[in-house]
């Protein structure tokens, strides 16, 4: 179990049995210097094989690219009782239909997945971290489309709207957590000599009218210090409320105001508590109903579909990286047409012919 | 024909029709700041229809990735008449199936292209080329190992062996081309003031035991001179022969001196010049059998086999950027297992069940 069956820098690639949790692989890459991009929250406790059939990522993704941006190769079970193996161990090939970035996010409904070959991306020797403050969404996401156009793509680019901002402070009143309409997190890695006009570009980028306050953190603690509003968060919300729904919409990043204001709308016309922060440089937003009774559970799951048409309004989708599941497989019409859910069902016909792996998962 | 339905700097992203070339498609861009990653060297008249096709690249891909790393979304018309949309106009998404990376690569065999959303890059300020000579292509494939451990990963990282630098000499003879048993161009792009610190890390990483020299471009004439040599190549092939015959082949970069070693072997045993040059950086070398007469051609069509033979016993696989279509068609059972095969034939059938499109391209 959890084996890490190879790490081979010289090929900047590792294979891996899909049982090996997400956290054990990060620390056998260190001593090499290198990561694996996809870095989910539940990192500590999710599998390698979870992140792949989830195409799982995290607030690295906006540079380094999700789970199916850095898979080599497979090895894998079909529905069908075949073994087979697809992609290979090189970063580049052009032979037949790409089974690898298929059975990415097929949520093992193809195809148990029993070793992959995985991208390794070498760690930045240094890091530097900006907080900027806005007096509304609108300016926030403008700074974001600026930012996402300058050559010089932050390593992670986050939003908190008011809500959240609010949550992170009350549930930790020293931790220095700003009150504002929206705030960015920026992080920009690189070599330490290449960050300085990095950071320029970036902050010139996130100076747009209605900037409220933008810091650089100068050392460790100021980074900490700029952080903890971000990772008090999910305290905070538990704090409030056992009964947490996470969505995980995704907008177009021009369209991010019209989301964060649509939802408030939501909130106020189901009167239930939503809070909107996330992957703001991939457009992708959690947005998490935070009932507290059960009459607020129920108007909660009425706000749903509403959420769902409003993202696809906004060309958006109603998932960034959690994937569909059974929750969200009622939704999948509203997010595509019945002829792509006709050709997805073809593929399930092809891999899994009787329908055995993961059932009524994914597939409407 | 030929249109570029929309181009939205905001969200980094560009609306195509397949018909436009990938020429006039950067054109359109550079005023924005962009550029879209692939580049064959074919742009000028390829269309990015066919890079969809295909999964096209060239020498940038090292970094910004091929053809599938760079699309968010397709409309197409499958086999089976149905039009369909897949993907998303975001750059994150988990909603089923990822059918927009199974058609790029496809061959036109599962569904014609009818419209394309591209994902962009932001242009980089400044580059700086790099020019390195070694004692063997063992030196020369543990430097390309060296500089993409390091995390200023290269733009370009171009290899010529003895041969390729021996034919540019000769077409050239002015063109400074060097004397050496290999050859590695090196490009980096990046923030002016970043590039510096981005040189001295690869020059670092370049200096392995069997450099012969290394230089460094100060301006933009040296730049040009540096590149002479590789750009001399394609005509200096064609003075040999009319009858080139291109490969484009794929091993793990720490296998790169046994495939360039295996490919003189093979040359001297059939008898027929073979030069090998390429993206070192993927591990992907173009490897062109120069027959120039009968004789010649009938003996280069008999190395083809061991070649791919060769590349397969290498952890390798047999195209890298061109694909399969008809003629590499016969040698996929050699790439590919046939439990793999046949599952590809599966999602075949599925999007076109009566082999309409493309009929005898690609799956043997
Ligand atoms: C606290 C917390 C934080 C989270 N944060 C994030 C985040 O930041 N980003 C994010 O993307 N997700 C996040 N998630 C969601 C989830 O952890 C990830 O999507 C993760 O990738 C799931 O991995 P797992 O090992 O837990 O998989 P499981 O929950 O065990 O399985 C998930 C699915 O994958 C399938 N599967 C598992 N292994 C294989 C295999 N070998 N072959 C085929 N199918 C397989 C299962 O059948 C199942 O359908 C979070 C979850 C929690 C609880
Ligand atoms: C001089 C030269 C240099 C080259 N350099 C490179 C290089 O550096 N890198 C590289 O990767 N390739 C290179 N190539 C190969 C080729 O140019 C590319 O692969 C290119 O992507 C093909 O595009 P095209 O428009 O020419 O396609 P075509 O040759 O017209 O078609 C190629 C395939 O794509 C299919 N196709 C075309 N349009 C669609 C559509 N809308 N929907 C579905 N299928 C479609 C066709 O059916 C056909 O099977 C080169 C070729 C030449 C002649």
């Amino acid at each position: 179990m959890n084996r890490i069956l190879r790490i081979d820098p010289d090929n900047r690639l590792a294979v891996v049995e899909p049982g090996v949790t997400n956290e054990a692989l990060q620390q056998a890459l260190a001593p090499h210097g290198f990561f694996w991009a996809p870095d989910p929250g539940s990192a500590p406790w999710c599998t390698v094989g979870g992140n792949l059939a989830c195409n799982a990522s995290g607030p690295h993704a906006v540079k380094y690219g999700s789970t199916r941006d850095n898979v080599l190769g497979l090895r894998a079970v079909a529905g069908n009782g075949e073994s087979f193996r697809c992609g290979t161990r090189t970063t580049k090939s052009a032979i037949g239909y790409d089974l690898t970035r298929l059975l990415v996010g097929s949520e093992g409904t193809l195809a148990v997945i029993t070793e992959a070959t995985l991208k390794l991306t070498p760690k930045p020797a240094a890091a530097r971290t900006l907080r900027a403050t806005y007096r509304n969404t609108a300016a926030a996401a403008r700074a974001v489309a600026r930012i996402m156009a300058q050559a010089a793509t932050p390593c992670a680019l986050e939003f908190m709207d008011a809500l959240a901002l609010k949550l992170a402070r009350d549930h930790q009143p020293g931790a220095g957590v700003p009150v504002a309409e929206a705030l960015l997190m920026i992080e920009l890695d690189g070599a330490p000599d290449a960050l300085d006009s990095a950071v320029a570009a970036v902050e010139a980028a996130a100076r747009v009218d209605g900037l409220v306050q933008l810091e650089v953190a100068r050392d460790e603690a100021q980074t900490r210090a700029l952080w903890a509003a971000r990772k008090a968060l999910s305290l905070a919300q538990r704090s409030v409320t056992q009964h947490k729904i996470n969505e995980d919409v995704v907008v177009p990043v021009s369209r991010l105001p019209e989301l964060v204001d649509g939802v408030r709308q939501l909130a106020e016309r189901h009167a239930v508590p939503i809070v909107s922060f996330g992957h703001a440089g991939n457009g992708n937003l959690h947005v998490n109903l935070l009932p507290r009774d059960l009459d607020e559970i129920e108007r909660a799951y009425a706000a749903l579909p509403e959420l769902f048409a409003l993202v696809i309004a906004l060309d958006g989708t109603i998932s960034g990286e959690h994937g569909i599941g059974v929750v969200k497989r009622e939704f999948m019409p509203l997010a595509l047409p019945a002829a792509t859910l006709d050709l997805m069902r073809g593929i399930k016909s092809a891999f899994d012919p009787d329908g055995i792996l993961n059932p009524g998962k994914l597939l409407p």
